[in-house]
Protein backbone atom coordinates (compact mmCIF):
# COMPACT_ATOMS: atom_id res chain seq x y z
CA UNK A 1 0.00 0.00 0.00
CA UNK A 2 0.95 3.46 -0.47
CA UNK A 3 -0.61 6.46 0.40
CA UNK A 4 -2.13 9.24 -1.53
CA UNK A 5 -2.77 12.78 -0.14
CA UNK A 6 -5.73 14.14 -2.56
CA UNK A 7 -6.42 18.15 -2.53
CA UNK A 8 -10.25 18.67 -3.36
CA UNK A 9 -12.62 21.14 -4.07
CA UNK A 10 -16.33 21.54 -4.35
CA UNK A 11 -19.30 23.43 -4.62
CA UNK A 12 -21.13 22.15 -1.75
CA UNK A 13 -24.92 23.13 -2.59
CA UNK A 14 -26.05 19.49 -4.07
CA UNK A 15 -23.89 17.70 -1.50
CA UNK A 16 -25.30 16.23 1.99
CA UNK A 17 -21.87 17.18 3.14
CA UNK A 18 -18.96 15.53 3.26
CA UNK A 19 -19.29 12.28 5.26
CA UNK A 20 -20.81 8.98 3.94
CA UNK A 21 -24.11 8.50 5.95
CA UNK A 22 -25.24 4.30 5.94
CA UNK A 23 -29.22 4.54 5.95
CA UNK A 24 -29.87 0.59 5.71
CA UNK A 25 -33.45 1.25 4.76
CA UNK A 26 -33.39 4.17 2.31
CA UNK A 27 -31.29 5.82 -0.53
CA UNK A 28 -27.75 7.32 0.79
CA UNK A 29 -27.54 10.83 0.74
CA UNK A 30 -25.25 12.31 -1.79
CA UNK A 31 -21.83 12.75 0.00
CA UNK A 32 -18.27 14.06 -1.16
CA UNK A 33 -17.00 11.31 0.50
CA UNK A 34 -19.13 8.50 -0.78
CA UNK A 35 -18.96 10.51 -4.38
CA UNK A 36 -14.86 10.00 -4.13
CA UNK A 37 -14.87 6.48 -2.54
CA UNK A 38 -17.13 5.51 -5.98
CA UNK A 39 -14.67 6.74 -8.36
CA UNK A 40 -11.82 4.61 -6.37
CA UNK A 41 -13.53 2.11 -6.67
CA UNK A 42 -14.41 2.08 -10.25
CA UNK A 43 -10.67 2.60 -11.02
CA UNK A 44 -9.35 0.15 -8.40
CA UNK A 45 -12.43 -2.88 -8.59
CA UNK A 46 -12.70 -2.51 -4.57
CA UNK A 47 -13.54 -0.47 -2.15
CA UNK A 48 -11.04 2.17 -0.08
CA UNK A 49 -11.96 4.31 2.69
CA UNK A 50 -10.86 7.64 1.89
CA UNK A 51 -10.05 9.61 5.40
CA UNK A 52 -10.69 13.72 5.39
CA UNK A 53 -9.00 16.13 7.19
CA UNK A 54 -12.36 17.58 8.74
CA UNK A 55 -15.78 16.94 8.07
CA UNK A 56 -17.88 19.53 6.00
CA UNK A 57 -21.41 19.98 6.94
CA UNK A 58 -24.77 20.19 3.79
CA UNK A 59 -24.16 22.81 1.84
CA UNK A 60 -20.49 24.04 2.90
CA UNK A 61 -17.85 24.30 -0.09
CA UNK A 62 -14.21 23.68 -0.30
CA UNK A 63 -11.49 25.03 -2.67
CA UNK A 64 -8.97 23.17 -0.44
CA UNK A 65 -10.23 19.91 1.24
CA UNK A 66 -7.41 17.09 1.79
CA UNK A 67 -8.03 13.59 2.18
CA UNK A 68 -5.46 10.75 2.27
CA UNK A 69 -6.66 6.88 1.21
CA UNK A 70 -4.06 3.94 0.91
CA UNK A 71 -3.33 2.26 -3.00
CA UNK A 72 -3.01 -1.12 -3.06
CA UNK A 73 0.98 -1.73 -4.87
CA UNK A 74 0.29 -2.64 -8.45
CA UNK A 75 -1.86 0.34 -8.58
CA UNK A 76 0.55 2.94 -8.55
CA UNK A 77 1.03 3.49 -11.88
CA UNK A 78 -1.90 5.13 -12.28
CA UNK A 79 -2.53 9.10 -12.96
CA UNK A 80 -4.98 9.66 -10.03
CA UNK A 81 -5.97 13.21 -10.63
CA UNK A 82 -6.89 12.60 -14.40
CA UNK A 83 -8.63 9.05 -13.81
CA UNK A 84 -10.38 10.77 -10.45
CA UNK A 85 -11.62 13.51 -12.53
CA UNK A 86 -12.57 11.21 -15.16
CA UNK A 87 -15.03 9.57 -12.63
CA UNK A 88 -15.78 12.34 -10.06
CA UNK A 89 -18.95 14.95 -10.88
CA UNK A 90 -18.66 18.13 -12.16
CA UNK A 91 -19.15 19.60 -8.47
CA UNK A 92 -16.25 17.98 -7.25
CA UNK A 93 -12.72 18.17 -8.43
CA UNK A 94 -8.89 16.81 -7.45
CA UNK A 95 -6.85 19.77 -7.42
CA UNK A 96 -3.66 17.87 -6.59
CA UNK A 97 -2.82 14.39 -5.90
CA UNK A 98 0.40 13.04 -4.31
CA UNK A 99 2.02 9.91 -2.63
CA UNK A 100 2.83 10.85 0.88
CA UNK A 101 4.63 9.03 3.95
CA UNK A 102 2.71 6.10 5.26
CA UNK A 103 2.46 7.76 8.71
CA UNK A 104 0.64 10.90 7.00
CA UNK A 105 -3.12 11.31 8.48
CA UNK A 106 -5.12 14.00 6.94
CA UNK A 107 -6.84 14.48 10.26
CA UNK A 108 -4.16 13.80 12.96
CA UNK A 109 -1.88 15.83 11.12
CA UNK A 110 -3.24 19.49 9.95
CA UNK A 111 -1.69 21.81 12.02
CA UNK A 112 -4.50 24.31 11.25
CA UNK A 113 -7.07 25.43 9.00
CA UNK A 114 -8.54 28.34 7.38
CA UNK A 115 -12.17 28.76 6.21
CA UNK A 116 -13.62 31.49 4.33
CA UNK A 117 -17.25 33.57 5.09
CA UNK A 118 -18.79 35.54 2.32
CA UNK A 119 -21.80 38.08 3.10
CA UNK A 120 -23.81 40.13 0.50
CA UNK A 121 -23.95 43.64 1.45
CA UNK A 122 -27.33 44.79 -1.22
CA UNK A 123 -30.34 44.86 0.61
CA UNK A 124 -32.15 44.21 -2.76
CA UNK A 125 -30.76 42.11 -4.96
CA UNK A 126 -28.10 38.74 -5.36
CA UNK A 127 -25.82 38.32 -8.24
CA UNK A 128 -27.04 35.05 -10.26
CA UNK A 129 -23.13 34.70 -10.33
CA UNK A 130 -23.16 34.71 -6.65
CA UNK A 131 -25.81 33.70 -5.21
CA UNK A 132 -24.83 29.93 -4.20
CA UNK A 133 -21.97 31.12 -2.32
CA UNK A 134 -23.01 34.24 -0.02
CA UNK A 135 -25.54 34.54 2.77
CA UNK A 136 -27.13 38.38 1.77
CA UNK A 137 -27.41 40.26 4.73
CA UNK A 138 -27.30 43.68 3.43
CA UNK A 139 -25.62 46.68 4.70
CA UNK A 140 -23.09 46.08 7.64
CA UNK A 141 -21.18 48.45 10.07
CA UNK A 142 -18.06 47.06 9.12
CA UNK A 143 -16.08 49.56 11.58
CA UNK A 144 -18.03 47.58 14.45
CA UNK A 145 -16.99 44.52 13.00
CA UNK A 146 -13.50 45.29 13.11
CA UNK A 147 -14.00 45.58 16.74
CA UNK A 148 -15.39 42.72 17.38
CA UNK A 149 -12.71 40.48 14.97
CA UNK A 150 -10.43 42.18 17.57
CA UNK A 151 -12.18 40.26 20.51
CA UNK A 152 -12.79 36.76 19.28
CA UNK A 153 -8.62 36.97 17.83
CA UNK A 154 -6.64 34.57 19.99
CA UNK A 155 -7.43 31.93 22.75
CA UNK A 156 -10.78 32.05 24.55
CA UNK A 157 -13.70 29.46 25.69
CA UNK A 158 -15.99 29.31 22.64
CA UNK A 159 -18.32 27.65 24.15
CA UNK A 160 -20.84 30.12 23.32
CA UNK A 161 -19.92 29.49 19.56
CA UNK A 162 -20.39 25.93 19.65
CA UNK A 163 -23.53 23.86 18.33
CA UNK A 164 -24.96 20.90 20.32
CA UNK A 165 -24.42 17.67 19.46
CA UNK A 166 -20.80 17.64 20.01
CA UNK A 167 -18.97 15.61 23.10
CA UNK A 168 -15.45 17.36 22.69
CA UNK A 169 -13.72 18.13 26.11
CA UNK A 170 -12.08 21.44 26.26
CA UNK A 171 -13.85 24.00 24.55
CA UNK A 172 -10.87 26.33 24.33
CA UNK A 173 -9.82 27.38 21.07
CA UNK A 174 -7.30 29.57 19.41
CA UNK A 175 -8.40 31.86 16.51
CA UNK A 176 -5.03 32.44 14.68
CA UNK A 177 -6.36 34.47 12.22
CA UNK A 178 -9.83 36.56 11.42
CA UNK A 179 -9.79 38.77 8.61
CA UNK A 180 -12.01 40.75 6.47
CA UNK A 181 -11.50 41.44 2.36
CA UNK A 182 -13.97 43.68 0.54
CA UNK A 183 -14.19 42.26 -2.92
CA UNK A 184 -13.42 44.93 -5.78
CA UNK A 185 -15.89 43.55 -8.20
CA UNK A 186 -19.13 42.53 -6.00
CA UNK A 187 -21.02 44.08 -3.03
CA UNK A 188 -19.40 41.56 -0.89
CA UNK A 189 -16.75 40.78 1.93
CA UNK A 190 -14.84 37.83 3.11
CA UNK A 191 -14.30 36.89 7.06
CA UNK A 192 -11.21 34.72 7.00
CA UNK A 193 -10.79 32.27 9.58
CA UNK A 194 -7.82 30.25 10.49
CA UNK A 195 -7.48 28.17 13.91
CA UNK A 196 -5.73 24.62 14.81
CA UNK A 197 -9.22 23.41 15.76
CA UNK A 198 -13.02 24.43 15.42
CA UNK A 199 -15.89 23.39 17.70
CA UNK A 200 -19.28 22.35 15.80
CA UNK A 201 -20.47 25.24 13.78
CA UNK A 202 -17.97 27.51 15.16
CA UNK A 203 -16.98 29.41 12.38
CA UNK A 204 -21.19 29.76 11.40
CA UNK A 205 -21.99 31.08 14.64
CA UNK A 206 -18.95 33.53 14.86
CA UNK A 207 -20.25 34.96 11.82
CA UNK A 208 -23.88 35.37 12.94
CA UNK A 209 -22.61 36.85 15.75
CA UNK A 210 -20.42 39.34 13.43
CA UNK A 211 -23.20 40.13 11.60
CA UNK A 212 -25.23 40.61 14.59
CA UNK A 213 -22.76 43.16 15.05
CA UNK A 214 -22.13 44.61 11.82
CA UNK A 215 -26.14 45.24 11.41
CA UNK A 216 -26.37 46.79 15.23
CA UNK A 217 -28.60 44.41 16.68
CA UNK A 218 -25.32 43.78 19.23
CA UNK A 219 -22.59 45.75 20.74
CA UNK A 220 -19.13 44.68 20.04
CA UNK A 221 -18.05 44.86 23.53
CA UNK A 222 -21.05 42.45 24.50
CA UNK A 223 -19.01 39.53 23.01
CA UNK A 224 -16.53 39.66 26.35
CA UNK A 225 -20.36 38.86 28.00
CA UNK A 226 -21.06 35.69 25.30
CA UNK A 227 -17.69 34.65 25.93
CA UNK A 228 -18.05 34.43 29.45
CA UNK A 229 -21.30 32.77 29.85
CA UNK A 230 -20.54 30.14 27.54
CA UNK A 231 -24.16 29.62 27.08
CA UNK A 232 -25.08 29.23 23.11
CA UNK A 233 -28.80 30.24 23.47
CA UNK A 234 -27.70 33.61 24.11
CA UNK A 235 -25.50 34.31 20.89
CA UNK A 236 -26.38 35.51 18.01
CA UNK A 237 -28.16 32.57 15.29
CA UNK A 238 -25.89 30.42 13.14
CA UNK A 239 -25.28 31.34 9.42
CA UNK A 240 -26.25 29.36 6.69
CA UNK A 241 -24.11 26.89 5.04
CA UNK A 242 -24.24 28.31 1.82
CA UNK A 243 -21.73 31.50 2.38
CA UNK A 244 -18.78 28.97 3.65
CA UNK A 245 -15.92 27.74 2.22
CA UNK A 246 -13.37 25.66 3.61
CA UNK A 247 -10.25 27.81 1.96
CA UNK A 248 -7.49 25.49 2.81
CA UNK A 249 -5.82 23.05 5.14
CA UNK A 250 -2.10 23.02 6.24
CA UNK A 251 0.51 20.86 7.68
CA UNK B 1 -45.32 56.81 -20.59
CA UNK B 2 -42.63 57.05 -18.50
CA UNK B 3 -39.16 55.51 -19.40
CA UNK B 4 -37.75 52.94 -17.17
CA UNK B 5 -33.50 52.37 -16.71
CA UNK B 6 -32.98 49.01 -15.94
CA UNK B 7 -29.74 47.81 -14.66
CA UNK B 8 -29.49 43.79 -15.09
CA UNK B 9 -26.87 41.02 -14.38
CA UNK B 10 -27.35 37.02 -15.54
CA UNK B 11 -25.31 34.18 -16.05
CA UNK B 12 -25.29 33.32 -19.51
CA UNK B 13 -25.29 29.87 -19.53
CA UNK B 14 -28.86 28.90 -19.73
CA UNK B 15 -29.56 31.77 -22.16
CA UNK B 16 -29.54 31.80 -25.92
CA UNK B 17 -28.65 35.50 -25.57
CA UNK B 18 -30.17 38.90 -25.29
CA UNK B 19 -32.25 39.15 -28.43
CA UNK B 20 -36.02 38.11 -28.73
CA UNK B 21 -35.98 35.11 -31.84
CA UNK B 22 -39.04 34.46 -33.03
CA UNK B 23 -39.66 30.82 -35.07
CA UNK B 24 -42.83 30.62 -35.99
CA UNK B 25 -42.69 26.93 -36.26
CA UNK B 26 -40.66 25.93 -33.02
CA UNK B 27 -40.32 26.94 -29.46
CA UNK B 28 -38.58 30.24 -28.95
CA UNK B 29 -35.35 30.30 -27.33
CA UNK B 30 -34.58 31.19 -23.96
CA UNK B 31 -33.31 34.66 -24.07
CA UNK B 32 -32.79 37.62 -21.36
CA UNK B 33 -35.02 39.95 -23.55
CA UNK B 34 -37.79 37.42 -23.63
CA UNK B 35 -37.86 36.78 -19.77
CA UNK B 36 -38.01 40.21 -19.13
CA UNK B 37 -40.96 40.85 -21.69
CA UNK B 38 -42.72 37.93 -20.06
CA UNK B 39 -41.97 39.82 -16.62
CA UNK B 40 -43.29 42.82 -17.45
CA UNK B 41 -46.19 41.62 -19.52
CA UNK B 42 -47.41 39.61 -16.17
CA UNK B 43 -46.90 42.61 -14.07
CA UNK B 44 -48.43 44.91 -16.96
CA UNK B 45 -51.23 42.80 -18.32
CA UNK B 46 -49.95 43.46 -21.92
CA UNK B 47 -46.47 43.46 -24.01
CA UNK B 48 -44.02 46.30 -24.21
CA UNK B 49 -40.90 46.11 -25.91
CA UNK B 50 -37.29 46.65 -24.03
CA UNK B 51 -34.31 48.00 -25.57
CA UNK B 52 -31.33 46.50 -24.60
CA UNK B 53 -27.77 48.78 -24.63
CA UNK B 54 -26.62 45.85 -27.22
CA UNK B 55 -26.94 42.47 -27.62
CA UNK B 56 -24.99 39.76 -25.61
CA UNK B 57 -24.51 36.20 -27.25
CA UNK B 58 -25.53 32.83 -26.23
CA UNK B 59 -23.70 31.74 -23.14
CA UNK B 60 -22.21 35.41 -22.50
CA UNK B 61 -22.89 36.70 -18.18
CA UNK B 62 -23.84 39.78 -17.81
CA UNK B 63 -23.03 42.10 -14.45
CA UNK B 64 -24.16 45.28 -15.96
CA UNK B 65 -26.43 45.31 -18.42
CA UNK B 66 -28.56 48.32 -19.43
CA UNK B 67 -32.06 48.40 -21.37
CA UNK B 68 -34.65 50.82 -21.57
CA UNK B 69 -38.44 50.03 -21.36
CA UNK B 70 -41.87 52.69 -21.33
CA UNK B 71 -44.13 52.34 -18.38
CA UNK B 72 -48.04 53.35 -18.81
CA UNK B 73 -48.85 56.24 -16.59
CA UNK B 74 -50.89 54.38 -14.72
CA UNK B 75 -48.76 51.77 -13.18
CA UNK B 76 -45.43 53.97 -12.70
CA UNK B 77 -46.39 53.53 -8.98
CA UNK B 78 -44.66 50.27 -9.22
CA UNK B 79 -41.62 49.26 -7.19
CA UNK B 80 -40.27 47.34 -10.22
CA UNK B 81 -36.83 46.41 -8.87
CA UNK B 82 -38.87 44.05 -6.56
CA UNK B 83 -42.18 43.43 -8.95
CA UNK B 84 -39.50 42.36 -11.59
CA UNK B 85 -37.09 40.36 -9.10
CA UNK B 86 -40.82 38.67 -7.95
CA UNK B 87 -41.34 37.47 -11.33
CA UNK B 88 -37.59 36.42 -12.98
CA UNK B 89 -36.04 33.41 -13.12
CA UNK B 90 -32.99 32.62 -10.42
CA UNK B 91 -30.11 33.42 -13.16
CA UNK B 92 -31.65 36.98 -14.22
CA UNK B 93 -31.97 39.99 -11.98
CA UNK B 94 -32.96 43.80 -12.04
CA UNK B 95 -29.61 45.21 -9.94
CA UNK B 96 -31.84 48.70 -10.42
CA UNK B 97 -34.42 50.20 -11.74
CA UNK B 98 -34.91 54.24 -12.23
CA UNK B 99 -37.24 56.74 -14.18
CA UNK B 100 -35.04 58.72 -17.02
CA UNK B 101 -36.11 61.09 -19.36
CA UNK B 102 -38.67 60.52 -22.02
CA UNK B 103 -35.45 60.90 -23.78
CA UNK B 104 -33.07 58.25 -23.10
CA UNK B 105 -31.93 55.67 -25.11
CA UNK B 106 -30.03 52.55 -23.75
CA UNK B 107 -28.35 51.96 -26.99
CA UNK B 108 -27.97 55.16 -28.67
CA UNK B 109 -26.96 56.96 -25.73
CA UNK B 110 -24.10 54.65 -24.02
CA UNK B 111 -20.79 56.38 -24.22
CA UNK B 112 -18.77 53.28 -23.64
CA UNK B 113 -18.72 49.84 -22.44
CA UNK B 114 -16.53 47.34 -20.47
CA UNK B 115 -16.15 44.00 -20.77
CA UNK B 116 -14.59 41.34 -18.29
CA UNK B 117 -12.81 38.28 -19.96
CA UNK B 118 -11.78 35.23 -17.35
CA UNK B 119 -8.94 32.82 -18.05
CA UNK B 120 -8.17 30.08 -16.26
CA UNK B 121 -4.56 29.22 -15.93
CA UNK B 122 -4.25 25.48 -14.35
CA UNK B 123 -4.13 22.74 -17.15
CA UNK B 124 -4.99 19.47 -14.79
CA UNK B 125 -8.27 20.61 -13.29
CA UNK B 126 -10.98 24.13 -13.11
CA UNK B 127 -12.66 24.56 -9.65
CA UNK B 128 -16.49 23.87 -9.91
CA UNK B 129 -16.69 27.22 -8.43
CA UNK B 130 -15.66 29.06 -11.18
CA UNK B 131 -16.38 26.47 -14.00
CA UNK B 132 -18.88 28.27 -15.53
CA UNK B 133 -17.35 31.90 -15.95
CA UNK B 134 -13.59 30.95 -17.50
CA UNK B 135 -11.89 29.52 -20.37
CA UNK B 136 -9.52 26.85 -19.50
CA UNK B 137 -6.40 27.85 -21.22
CA UNK B 138 -3.72 26.77 -18.86
CA UNK B 139 -0.36 28.59 -17.97
CA UNK B 140 0.24 31.52 -20.20
CA UNK B 141 3.16 34.12 -20.52
CA UNK B 142 1.70 37.18 -18.82
CA UNK B 143 4.67 39.47 -20.02
CA UNK B 144 3.74 38.45 -23.93
CA UNK B 145 0.15 39.46 -23.24
CA UNK B 146 1.15 42.79 -21.29
CA UNK B 147 3.37 43.68 -25.01
CA UNK B 148 0.15 42.83 -27.12
CA UNK B 149 -2.18 44.31 -25.16
CA UNK B 150 -0.05 47.67 -25.34
CA UNK B 151 -0.31 47.21 -29.23
CA UNK B 152 -4.00 46.72 -29.32
CA UNK B 153 -4.92 49.76 -26.97
CA UNK B 154 -5.97 52.90 -29.16
CA UNK B 155 -7.87 53.44 -32.14
CA UNK B 156 -6.89 50.56 -34.91
CA UNK B 157 -8.65 49.15 -37.82
CA UNK B 158 -10.10 46.19 -36.28
CA UNK B 159 -11.21 44.24 -38.92
CA UNK B 160 -9.46 41.38 -38.71
CA UNK B 161 -11.25 40.49 -35.28
CA UNK B 162 -14.52 41.01 -36.19
CA UNK B 163 -16.39 37.58 -36.86
CA UNK B 164 -18.77 37.64 -40.57
CA UNK B 165 -22.39 38.65 -40.46
CA UNK B 166 -22.32 41.86 -39.12
CA UNK B 167 -22.55 44.77 -41.77
CA UNK B 168 -21.02 47.87 -40.59
CA UNK B 169 -19.32 50.25 -42.46
CA UNK B 170 -15.81 51.77 -41.00
CA UNK B 171 -14.53 48.51 -38.87
CA UNK B 172 -12.11 50.92 -36.67
CA UNK B 173 -12.85 51.00 -33.82
CA UNK B 174 -11.05 52.96 -30.23
CA UNK B 175 -9.56 50.70 -27.41
CA UNK B 176 -9.96 52.96 -24.34
CA UNK B 177 -8.96 50.81 -21.94
CA UNK B 178 -7.40 47.03 -21.63
CA UNK B 179 -6.22 46.35 -18.35
CA UNK B 180 -5.17 42.73 -17.14
CA UNK B 181 -5.95 41.56 -13.42
CA UNK B 182 -4.47 38.56 -11.37
CA UNK B 183 -7.08 37.04 -8.86
CA UNK B 184 -5.29 36.37 -5.53
CA UNK B 185 -8.01 33.40 -4.58
CA UNK B 186 -8.45 31.23 -7.85
CA UNK B 187 -5.35 30.50 -10.52
CA UNK B 188 -7.22 32.89 -13.12
CA UNK B 189 -6.83 36.28 -15.17
CA UNK B 190 -9.57 38.25 -16.01
CA UNK B 191 -8.78 41.23 -18.56
CA UNK B 192 -10.75 44.39 -19.12
CA UNK B 193 -11.95 45.68 -22.79
CA UNK B 194 -13.72 49.19 -22.62
CA UNK B 195 -14.67 50.47 -25.78
CA UNK B 196 -17.10 53.03 -26.93
CA UNK B 197 -18.21 50.61 -29.65
CA UNK B 198 -17.11 46.87 -30.51
CA UNK B 199 -17.71 45.01 -33.83
CA UNK B 200 -19.32 41.78 -33.96
CA UNK B 201 -17.34 38.76 -31.31
CA UNK B 202 -14.34 41.71 -30.58
CA UNK B 203 -13.85 41.02 -27.51
CA UNK B 204 -13.48 37.14 -28.06
CA UNK B 205 -11.27 37.37 -30.62
CA UNK B 206 -8.73 39.87 -29.41
CA UNK B 207 -8.82 37.33 -25.92
CA UNK B 208 -8.23 34.78 -28.47
CA UNK B 209 -5.47 36.37 -29.93
CA UNK B 210 -4.17 37.77 -26.61
CA UNK B 211 -4.09 33.94 -25.34
CA UNK B 212 -2.06 32.69 -28.95
CA UNK B 213 0.29 35.16 -27.48
CA UNK B 214 0.27 33.82 -24.51
CA UNK B 215 0.45 30.69 -25.03
CA UNK B 216 3.57 31.39 -27.39
CA UNK B 217 1.53 30.15 -30.76
CA UNK B 218 2.14 33.95 -31.91
CA UNK B 219 4.81 36.78 -31.26
CA UNK B 220 2.97 40.12 -29.70
CA UNK B 221 4.37 41.94 -32.38
CA UNK B 222 2.68 39.90 -35.14
CA UNK B 223 -0.51 42.07 -34.32
CA UNK B 224 1.03 44.41 -36.10
CA UNK B 225 0.52 42.79 -39.89
CA UNK B 226 -2.84 41.58 -38.47
CA UNK B 227 -3.83 44.54 -38.05
CA UNK B 228 -2.82 45.27 -41.41
CA UNK B 229 -4.14 42.63 -43.27
CA UNK B 230 -7.64 42.85 -42.03
CA UNK B 231 -8.15 39.76 -42.71
CA UNK B 232 -10.68 37.37 -39.87
CA UNK B 233 -9.03 33.78 -41.35
CA UNK B 234 -5.59 35.12 -40.35
CA UNK B 235 -6.30 35.87 -36.99
CA UNK B 236 -6.97 32.65 -34.14
CA UNK B 237 -9.74 31.59 -33.22
CA UNK B 238 -12.69 33.43 -30.66
CA UNK B 239 -12.47 32.38 -27.63
CA UNK B 240 -15.70 30.74 -25.96
CA UNK B 241 -18.30 32.68 -24.70
CA UNK B 242 -18.36 31.24 -21.33
CA UNK B 243 -15.71 33.80 -19.87
CA UNK B 244 -16.88 36.86 -21.16
CA UNK B 245 -19.01 39.22 -18.84
CA UNK B 246 -20.70 42.17 -19.84
CA UNK B 247 -19.26 44.72 -16.78
CA UNK B 248 -21.28 47.69 -17.23
CA UNK B 249 -22.54 50.21 -19.39
CA UNK B 250 -21.51 54.17 -19.27
CA UNK B 251 -23.51 57.31 -20.03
Amino acid sequence: MSRLKLTLAYKGTRFAGWQVQEHPSKENPRTVQGCLEDALQRILGEHRRVQGAGRTDAGVHALGQVAHVDIPDNKQHIAWQAALNHHLPNDLVVVDAVYVSDTFHARYDALNKTYAYTLWLERSYVLPQRSHYVWPVGPLDLENMRIAMDILLGEHDFACFQNTGSDVGSTVRTLLGLEMEQSRRFPEITIYVTASGFLKQMVRNITGCLVATGLGKMHAHDIHALLEQKDRSLAPATAPACGLTLECVRY
